[in-house]
């Protein structure tokens, strides 16, 4: 594949999914990946990089031509094109607007900030007045069908151009042709203003059920939408940014983080979790004097505490989504805890019997001191600890929700940090009462 | 609220969105919610039921009569009607869809398995045949405009009623009246039969941005299409199952799960964790001479344990779903990997230092032996494990990836375990080079 078959891959190449291929060239290494899209003629290198994610694009085109970037941009939506001259440098931008010919129609890229409606809304929309009728709507768009590529929704405005409702092209083409808008349009429409945050547009899209968002300007005039697409892209950026602060680490995650970024993102969860251990290791400080007495009881300790983290990770990331699916109904919280406390039960006893059987298998091989009393009080604190971890588990996301905190904080570091406090304190008390006392 | 104001709360939550008031009833007692709900005129009540997950539906409605059922299942959208009539025990379904008169226009519920396309599909759609002009398909749906409630794409069938393409409503309205469907149909059309996984249905809908799945019987005849509501309800479902997965517990939560389907979907995890912490335990007993020698080495167990799993998640985390969303250019793996090698070494040092200097402040209030070299075994143990924690956290993701396993099983049980052995192997080794040397 590397060697000279260059025509042989494009020929196959074109016949591809821009997906695959994309999906092809960030497998590929970097210099195989770049030789690789020079070869792609115009036409499939244009969805492709339609489909690549930002940064990579500015990657893999670093060693492009300004001429091939124009064939590029020239090919792709307005949209998408505005959204890629972002990432230019400034200068690069600018020369590349200027050869452009769309670029009047999409507009300059604005002056919105980061993450708002105003930077990630299409500038393209169709709107139309009230007095207007279906018929006279359908003729003015015919007439200017070769602009417009896609059209599920006509926006409707009244005298003074303030945008007054939404039409979707299925209901102008069902009602007869002298309707005025004005009997058709839907007014209950949401807008957002150019500045409203990307993720509280997300949240009232999906409240409302709305497939495309209109974003007007202070006076009332639709300045532009955001797009199906887009809305897509936000949720997904949403979610994979609520997993990674699950997992204990702040922000997006990019290809092209630098290592402080790294740092940045990852270290304050690092220090939160080493508080919550120096607690723990306190604990365990203070029974020094039993374990100078029986050093075995120190092997437990990575036992007892891998089951309260796992179990508490399992209680807390149910409780987590079904708080944001509402799959949780928190009004019946006392039947559903009793649900949890019966299952933690029945698996901290099955985990405890495992491992007491094992204490009592090892005493064969390696001399143990009353491994009868080893394994009861192992056992024992295995089946608390589980018990008591998916307790907290389940409860703590539950409050954190009802006081207004994102649960998402709850799962990784703070749980585990409390269930390994409670889970060494378990099991040194049930080894000082039946193993050492 | 919960006394007898009906009158005012009922007015109140006619203004409020469905969305809105469907979130009260999963916060509210069920008790209060049942009642609240029997009071809902017909109006609002019907939206509020197909906003609400299935299994609150059937809990909230267990005490309504069938009278009420059939307001409401009557006001709904055919295909949510179905899919609740699917919920209830047959002879009700039975009893209800006898009073219906939508209900043929639905069909009955099919005999398809659950989670496939035929399950979920919508069975109302509009068909015409290719030699049909834009005109005569516009006046032909303007004939049937009270059926239609909402239309974005037209299917187009052969001569013989096999599907050939689509065409949006958009493109029909924007071509001249004469066009026949022929010319403009888009015959790149991805379809999918009845009894394909809804999941496999996402992922071709996700590959080919496809917003609605048209699904064909084996002759190609067009018998219904996924819609978008559906698509993204398939999707949410997807993610939820993934990011229980991460947190070791297999398969979808529901509310109404039995303390038999939680052990079920936990217990293995549990158990698997077992097996590895087992191992970490043994490593620890294996130095039992050594701790019983200076005991306080214990209480750095829940230290490094806690480190190496936290450093360790955060770099699994960002691996994973860098492969899932191709922000991850595995292409490059070395370069990447060396950045996450430095932040862990910066973070490590960090937390070393700081775990450093906690025992040395806390030599002055509790006696310690030999505190200046506790500290550096103990903070060289935790810049060690820190940076080898992470290194397994960012490496293994990618491996399993390029082994054709899925990565966020790597996440959680497994990446946790192993760098739970590897901690405390490092530690031990530390402190006996170190502190007992």
């Amino acid at each position: 594949i590397k060697a000279g078959e260059r025509n042989q891959l494009v020929e196959l190449l074109k016949r591809w999914d821009p997906v695959d291929v994309m999906q092809l060239l960030t497998r590929l290494r970097l210099k195989h990946a770049r030789k690789l899209f020079q070869w792609l003629p115009a036409n499939p290198s244009i969805k492709v990089v339609a489909e690549l994610r930002p940064e990579f694009r500015s990657i893999l085109m670093e060693e492009s031509t300004l001429e091939q970037f124009h064939d590029i941009l020239d090919g792709l939506d307005p949209e998408d094109a505005v959204e890629i001259l972002n990432e230019f440098p400034d200068d690069v931008a600018d020369e590349l607007i200027a050869r452009l010919k769309d670029i009047d129609e999409i507009g300059t890229r604005g002056g919105y900030a980061d993450d708002t409606a105003g930077r990630v809304m299409a500038r393209k929309f169709v709107a139309l007045p009230e007095h207007c009728t279906t018929g006279e709507a359908v003729a003015q768009m015919r007439a200017e069908a070769d602009r417009i590529r896609k059209i599920f929704t006509v926006y409707v405005t009244d005298d003074e151009g303030k945008l007054t409702g939404t039409v979707e092209v299925g209901r102008l083409l069902l009602a007869p042709a002298d309707t005025p808008l004005r009997d058709i349009v839907n007014r209950d429409v949401l807008t957002v203003s150019a500045d409203t945050d990307q993720e509280e547009v997300l949240r009232l899209a999906r409240k409302r059920d709305m497939r495309t968002v209109p974003v007007v300007s202070s006076e009332g005039h639709l300045i532009g939408r955001v797009t199906p697409k887009q809305l897509t892209r936000i949720a997904s950026d949403e979610a994979n940014e609520d997993m990674l602060l699950m997992s204990g680490v702040s922000g997006e995650s990019r290809a092209d983080d630098t290592v402080l970024r790294i740092v940045r993102r990852r270290l304050p969860w690092l220090l939160a979790g080493l508080v919550g251990a120096s607690v723990a290791a306190t604990v365990v400080g203070s029974y020094e004097d039993q374990l100078a007495e029986a050093a075995i009881l120190a092997a437990f300790i990575p036992v007892t505490m891998s089951m309260a983290g796992n179990a508490g990770l399992q209680a807390s990331a149910v409780a987590v989504q079904g708080i944001a699916t509402g799959a949780l109904w928190t009004g019946d919280i006392f039947f559903r805890l009793m649900k949890e406390l019966a299952a933690a039960l029945f698996n901290g006893a099955i985990a405890g019997t495992i491992l007491g059987s094992l204490v009592l298998i090892a005493s064969f091989v390696v001399p143990l001191e009353a491994p009868e009393r080893l394994a009861l009080a192992t056992s024992l604190s295995l089946l608390c600890v589980t018990t008591l971890a998916a307790m907290v588990g389940a409860t703590v996301p539950i409050i954190l929700d009802k006081i207004g905190i994102d649960p998402a904080m709850a799962i990784g570091v703070f749980i585990t940090s409390s269930n390994d406090v409670l889970g060494v304190l378990i099991f040194f008390l049930m080894a000082t009462t039946f193993y050492l006392g």
